[in-house]
């Protein structure tokens, strides 16, 4: 399978917050930013992979900043790293006002997917190169929060993860 | 303002996998879970501060078992810690099979709320006090969860993460 | 097939009104609520059979008490009697006040449901033996609105309704 | 106020049924088109009022027959008799063979709607007068029905029903 | 096959604008009566073929008129016109104001669907004979408007428009 | 205020084709595009304008092929013309197969938005400036369908439109 790069499975939502959409005081519920964030990040991971793709995990994300009702989100998804079938979606979410145009960042996530066939089974993706500055430290911290999933399953012991085992020394 | 129990704020959600919830394969999209856990653990902390609440983080969550269309899936949903205004939700996801009806766990996830006025600001929540086993033991590793999440954020040093570097020596 | 007893079938949704669940003056849709009651009420007749259920009748119901935006809606739904393939699911609707956390009873409301093969024909259903005195009591009851039912579907002649009959004496 | 007749409120909402509206053997759920009928009998209910109006009570539905997947079904509601500030409204379902075209009764549902101004206080709605034999029928039975209601809110004691006592002697 | 009147299509969707429905200053979105104005109209087509039908394009269409959150939106749509295997389907839209039940035209809307088999193959429709005056205005126009979509598409040169030709001269 | 250009306002909505939003053969409805396009449009229009942007027309649009169950879709909008308070937005459409990854154009379209005030009063918008080649072609061809849209809606006569003369001579 030929690599790929970053660039090749970009993906980009931009939508608007609706009414259904908000907390009683006005902001976007976070349940939502979250599916949204889905739809992008797996149809990135199928850009990538060319096959069907299911969500593996979620990593830790943090709101905040609220995003008020009426406010145009854009969420960027692009693959971080793949591994043998599974892929880590990058994403960065930004939100503008609407009078300056101005941009800021509202969030960054990190989503997991595994490609499978018809049965649901697992089948290998290509490899990804990173190109720019930013999608090369994304590609590197990508096996430490691989260990740290891991840790969490409770599939590998703390011990083992050489990689965050340095973080905390 | 009084303690409040874990029990005193058990929501629970219990719906079908509906067709439009469903990726190609038949399964229920990883986004829709994460509302439908957002919805639950939300009003799991309303039930605990009686204020309005936002969402703040969400814990790493991990999909290891796939929800086929016309699942019955129960979220299940209490206050697991409650810091001065934030408040940790813990959840377990069942999904039964019709025929059987036999229950089986499909996922846990916690998510963490703020509380807060109608301007925004956060406000104080009760404390929570723990009182069944699998509850006690889920309030004292929310305390190693809130250093990972601060850890994460850049907002403490990870050589100042007591409870976490325990877990790696 | 073993008995069941209703609180093998309870069934809970919980969850909040939303802005497009609701009317001019901010209260939740009529239409809204029967909605959710017949999704909650559907997996408890599923729930007590284990098979396909469709719902055959709605009961009257009556809406004494406005739901406003915001609200925490609790629909409790259980099995209140079975007969040969039908199950009679007899539902407890909640709201509760922010604020005190006060909780107030906002409707009930009985629905009835077919179990059915894959080919849609009437399967039979386990026997349902109520447990505590509210459950006695709408067991009971039931036999009288299954003869309304009849009666109303000009299945039963009037004068043949033993149970009405005694009501209107 | 002028009085009005059924047909200055008859209002027609015709439409498919979607995947998402199906349960696993492909039918309508009933809840969805409790949903539908309570949006059409609104808005005749405001046609014969020109108020706000909000769903007092629904009769006892009977879901008779299937509605498949794809399906068009036709709602044709209209007011069948106003009382002081309500009036209940009498809707017929069609659905209809695409191949044949031919169209076939699914369901009649009887709603009750209630009148209100923009606090929520009942208001006066005109006099309605029936002009076909059908609405004439209807308008007659109307008065049975909302003694029946009223018997079973406890607001009315059988042994005063004196149009529905009539009807089991 | 029998020829048909636009009568036989006559396809009636009145519903209320809901507050998902509406953008920043409470107004219906266009898009949304865009997708309410297809559904009626497909059904429209649907019942003059008896075929499955799919869009084949929109004709220009103007929003002249804001409609507010909570309108009533009744569109009425009729096919105009029958080609071999597409027909034209001309739609008026209404609102109606609560208070004075006033009626005003919103919109006018042409679509044209095409009649397929189930492996998505175009096959005839019926004849369409217009019977009003109305009906044989729109069923004249309706050629002008094939050669303006003939000549928009690039499938037909402007010079060989004779209709569209002696509009311009 | 400072002109623009087009790429200023590019916005893009990928998304996938879900099971409610498709007909009885697996393809999307024309209505869900149209009600897509629009979203996408008018956050093209508002970002060039920084204002609140209501739809005003949809050019002719045309659905030639259809697009299945399951596809990724890809709208790309950017404004083409600015007038002294309308935009014209002119949008690419993309369907991109999941096996092969070639991505086909599915549709154009053409949507024009209003900018307006709070009280929906329309306001001036910034001037336009094409960049692309094909920028600068749909620049030119924009002044020719305003012409064809205000003879369509009887606001010019056809003899006065010059530019829509010249291509039918």
């Amino acid at each position: 399978m030929t690599p790929k790069n970053p660039s090749d499975s970009l993906t980009i939502i931009t939508d608007l917050v609706l009414p259904s959409e908000t907390n009683p005081i006005g902001n976007m519920f976070g349940g939502e930013l979250l599916a949204r964030m889905d739809r992008a990040a797996s149809i990135a991971a199928r850009r990538h992979s060319r096959r069907i793709v299911v969500t593996a995990s979620v990593n830790h994300v943090a709101f905040s900043k609220m995003i008020p009702l009426g406010s145009v989100v854009t969420v960027e998804a692009k693959v971080s790293r793949a591994f043998s079938s599974s892929m880590e979606v990058y994403m960065d979410v930004f939100i503008e006002d609407r009078e300056s145009g101005e941009r800021s960042i509202s969030n960054e996530a990190i989503y997991t997917f595994v490609a499978v066939d018809e049965t649901g089974r697992p089948v290998r993706v290509p490899e990804l190169i990173p190109e720019t500055e930013v999608e090369k430290k994304r590609f590197e911290a990508a096996l430490r929060r691989k260990q740290l999933s891991l840790v969490l399953a409770g599939k590998m012991k703390p011990s083992e993860a050489t990689e965050l085992k340095a973080l905390f020394n």
